[in-house]
């Protein structure tokens, strides 16, 4: 059992876009938690009866809220923060979508596409994705950062070395993350959380899912961290490694190309196997399967790797 | 019990770069087994007693070599080699080395380095790293490949569409690995086979160790594949996840600056936690931390994380 946490905020104390300008919605001592709600990336313009036609009028000044920001006491630049992930509580219901422009292969796939789902919030048991395969599930916090120096408002679209958008699958319950303080305050905010990803986010989009967050936030003075960094709590891919992976390659003098080409690989063993329309590969790629750099010293060629658990299918 | 493989192939029997003239050293059928002999990457010059003086005077001319070819019956341009590794079988010692202009962080690390390994081949029990590492061991073929179409010698180094130098720390035992062929025969060789490496082989060399190896060569026709590809038989972490991972993060708009940032933030880490010396901390990193592709999507930063196994010090 949590704690009760000290502060609680809800979904609708959110910006959009990070500015060391904003009034802080709450002031948190070391040591203490904080519980707050958060809508998915599409700031709640997606709902469980959404359709693809829809998707086209997305809103996307709404796009990617984060619920915040935190007023740290006694943070100043220099100090980072230590912020542990006490509990996420799914919601049960997400969406997975291409929006054209957007994800890896933005120009291999120009429509619209949008999967949404349903999930028992509780049990966490896999979600089925058509035809067959079964998504296990691991929720964690999509954005999560403090507020830059350089002022005016900046795109939570891209992570920064303050974090963000950094769409780390791993920052879920029991995850302890630091992140560098740039401003008075530190300015901490959370927003699109998931509920199932793989490494790289490859279509653009996890499973997409509101949720309610608990995290304690410390401090450490002084630290001087250049980046964010992290420990989970334990094994990371257990959920799904079970039955091992199918792995395509990209090998080449590019890193960037070689991740698309190992996903291009992907797209097309799946399709084979399983009968996938290329898109619902795409996106069911980019909830469970993970981009490794298999090698990255053979010069001039480097090792792409994604890897798809086995366990979707079998 | 592995059964009694039909060939032998041994270290004796091995070539100094891909090159579709090289005579077959033996002639297998579909289906069928052979043993080959794996020299380590340095063709025998580096041995359980030598310094790190004697590692300026390595020929380079005698590196990474490769055990064979064996010409497949009935492979054809267009077909695909399935290679099932049955056993391998590691020698109980080996090295890993920075060596001056190579490994990711080749300009950071300009002077030679050398830590020489001896560990139990048959328990396979985490080798020991000083001051207090223990690093988990799967060992696996770094090269495996068959001869380009391209006529001429070309360099073991870089790993090409036909596979070669891919480094892949997946292909143990069990993995089942598919490549495209592309001269009748195909012509596959084996060498540079690692007791252990992270994702990425960062510092550029592994567990360098010298083993026995036993692969099923099976022929897929006309399968047409254009890059390799492979099967894990099971998790390929679970000997090194248990008490999950410290990750640090690059984030910008260049994958390998990510690599390199997120490297360099770990060997800080350890340094500071654990007193390893920079290069003996990149060196470890080489042979256990995995870069991973975080995030691929959320333009214009990328997200690349480097993930220590923390069961290596606790």
């Amino acid at each position: 059992m949590t704690p009760r946490p000290h502060h609680t905020i809800h979904a609708s104390e959110h910006h959009l876009g990070w500015d060391n300008s904003l009034p802080p919605v709450r002031r948190v001592r070391p040591g203490e938690s904080a519980e707050l709600e958060i809508l998915d990336a599409s700031g709640g313009q997606i709902r469980p009866d959404t359709t693809v036609r829809e998707l086209a009028g997305l809103d996307f000044s709404r796009v990617n809220p984060v619920t915040g920001p935190l007023f740290v006491e006694g943070a100043e630049p220099g100090d980072a923060l230590r912020i542990t992930a006490l509990d996420i509580a799914p919601s049960g219901w997400g969406w997975t979508a291409n929006i054209p422009g957007f994800g890896l292969l933005a120009d291999d796939f120009p429509e619209p596409a949008l999967h949404l789902w349903s999930y028992d919030a509780q049990a966490l048991a896999p979600a089925m994705y058509q035809p067959g395969g079964r998504v296990p599930l691991r929720p964690f916090m999509g954005t999560i950062g403090v507020a830059p120096a350089e002022p005016g408002t900046h795109s939570v679209v891209p992570p920064r070395r303050v974090g963000g958008n950094m769409d780390i699958r791993d920052l879920g319950t029991g995850s302890v993350l630091e992140l560098p303080v740039e401003v008075p305050g530190a300015l901490l905010s959370v927003g699109d959380t998931h509920a199932a990803q793989g490494d790289g986010e490859v279509c653009g989009t996890a499973i997409e899912s509101p949720m309610r967050v608990v995290l304690r936030v410390d401090l450490l003075k002084g630290a001087g961290i250049a980046s964010p960094r992290y420990e989970t709590a334990g094994p990371v891919s257990r959920h799904v490694d079970a039955r091992g992976y199918l792995v395509t390659t990209g090998i080449g003098p590019d890193l960037m190309e070689g991740a698309r080409a190992a996903v291009r690989a992907m797209i097309d063993l799946l399709g084979s196997r399983h009968g996938l329309s290329a898109v619902d590969a795409y996106m069911l790629l980019s909830v469970c399967a993970d981009l490794r750099i298999l090698e990255i010293v053979d010069q001039p060629h480097w090792v792409v790797g994604l890897a798809f658990p086995r366990v979707v299918f079998e």
